[in-house]
């Protein structure tokens, strides 16, 4: 198959070495030419993925046409801000048959759509197929060839299978899954709830307190997710509970150390100023609690995430507020 | 209420001080004298809970006869190799409407036994009523006053609402479950699956890999406490995914230590020989991969971990093994 992957951050490195790895012709599309030079001089992306050697057989490319038109399977994997940009700018070189898999975990920050709708507004009419990957997918571990999964969204398995067949490789194992709409959301409300780890973190509230978060958050997730017509298994699986475990485990997760800062007393602002990396969960927080809202689901994390980061509410008083709820049978 | 507790090891003296804290009239039975004496002179329990002072409220006795008979609520915390004998030695003051609270985790070592079924088979006679606890409750969390919650499973939420009420504190919240079953079964197979991940963190394979492992672990968990008659909200819960995350995640965890020593090379009878704590998943491993191919459950990990501990192969290969498995669809 040909592959191209549009974003050359840390995950569009990874999974483009993944790419040639499970024996794909493979672009790694690069927007600034003055990158992309770097990028073919070092053969490793110095800035988002260090130490990690590009293979040769990877092509870096600047050239948007060529990189579109003659891909099988194109991999979004830019920043969830940058998503639709992208998509605008490559549409005129994609033709119908083409299967498109969004990587990019999030919410437009704008408009507060999620990523996969944005994508059908964009590519739908063109006649692409539209699939979603997610998964406990730490870029930096999968750069370095450790083991890990993840699971493919799709509306076809049959489309599901290819994508499947392209990416899946002995240290990367792919999954299908027919629930799209569960695949993504998972992946983007878990970064709320790895706010709210990283908050625990940086009070230093131990293991149970965050076993009992997690799980209380992966509740909240499925909550969410089955008013949206996602499904209960999906958040018991890689795209939920792995996904959620490993954003709230790791030191990689740029949504967990947000919430450890948020503890120590900086704001969102501080914090949005002085990261050279995109925080998904300030945004996901404010449009996942207005979806709550309106859809009259209880979500007392969100709610509680958005009143530190948008009222001021001091991260302690909220996690007390959090552990006193009164909620005192489990199953019954 | 009376409240005594039956094992003066770390979680026993930490569910000791919830106790008082909560406003129980609490004895902490001690079985031996001079360790009676040290936990009465120094008001700390050096040996297992060091940090941690006692409230002056709490009984210290190593009179059996009078901290059983007196007591409304009785908590069996002893390792689950002395649950047996320590049931024995208190039947004799046990009487009816007594609540047992079984406390401790893991499976009865020469009988393969589940520790419910050794506590019907010492005191059901007698008329007491019988409950389970479990949850992410390292001791020594709790002990230092960090929040936690934990789970009462029981056959009557008459009982369960008693024991909630005894031991309910601001700082460690107690939630009620009908799934008696599940809530011990859980806690008993998840020292399994924190061995796997101990060797996962060994190999160094990483925060991807882990999560998967615990997602999968969970799922395998789920599927043998179904084939029991436990109810699947209780795997999703405190009791399940809670305490399997603490358990995998903590450093105070013996099991996931161990599992980091089987990746050093070490073998399960040097870890027994050089540790002074039991190893509750070495036993459990093989009573429930036994039981798993009784009742016919698919328990790849257990099956796994038990060639490692009992067959010699590799904890490397073993793990490779489990990650090459075939099973494509994730949700269909």
């Amino acid at each position: 198959m040909k592959v191209c992957i549009i974003g050359s951050g840390s995950w569009g490195t990874a999974l483009a070495i993944k790419s040639v790895v499970a024996g794909n012709d493979t672009t790694l599309y690069c927007r600034r030419p003055e990158f992309r030079d770097e990028l073919i001089e070092y053969r490793e992306n110095k800035s988002y993925l260090p130490g990690v050697a590009l293979p040769n057989e990877l092509v870096i490319s600047s050239d948007l046409q060529t990189s579109i038109e003659q891909a099988d399977i194109v991999l979004i994997v830019t920043p969830s801000i940058h998503v639709r940009t992208a998509l605008q700018n490559l549409k005129q070189f994609a033709h119908k048959d083409q299967i498109y898999v969004l990587c990019s975990k999030g919410v437009e920050r704008n408009t507060g759509k999620l990523l996969t709708t944005v994508m059908k507004e964009e590519l739908a009419s063109i006649g692409c197929h539209l699939t979603v990957l997610s998964g406990p997918n730490h870029a930096e571990e999968i750069g370095r060839n450790l083991p890990a999964a993840a699971v493919v969204g799709t509306t076809s398995m049959e489309i599901g299978k290819k994508v499947q067949q392209a990416l899946h490789s002995k240290k990367f194992r792919i999954y299908t899954s027919d629930d799209y709409i569960g695949v993504e959301l998972a992946g983007a409300t878990k970064n709320v709830i790895a706010l709210a780890a990283g908050i625990v973190d940086g009070l230093s509230l131990g293991d149970n307190c965050k076993a009992l978060l997690l799980t209380r958050g992966l509740h909240e997730m499925t909550r969410f997710g089955l008013t949206m017509g996602a499904r209960k298994e999906t958040y018991a699986g890689l795209a939920g509970m792995g996904d959620l475990i490993a954003t709230c485990m790791s030191p990689h997760s740029r949504n967990r150390s947000a919430g450890q800062q948020l503890a120590d007393g900086k704001t969102m602002d501080y914090i949005m100023n002085h990261t050279n990396m995109v925080v998904e969960g300030f945004f996901a927080t404010s449009i996942i609690r207005d979806m709550a809202i309106e859809y009259h689901v209880e979500m007392p994390i969100t709610q509680a995430l958005y009143e530190v980061l948008y009222e001021e509410k001091s991260p302690r008083l909220a996690l007390q507020e959090l552990m006193g709820r009164d909620s005192k049978i489990e199953v019954s």
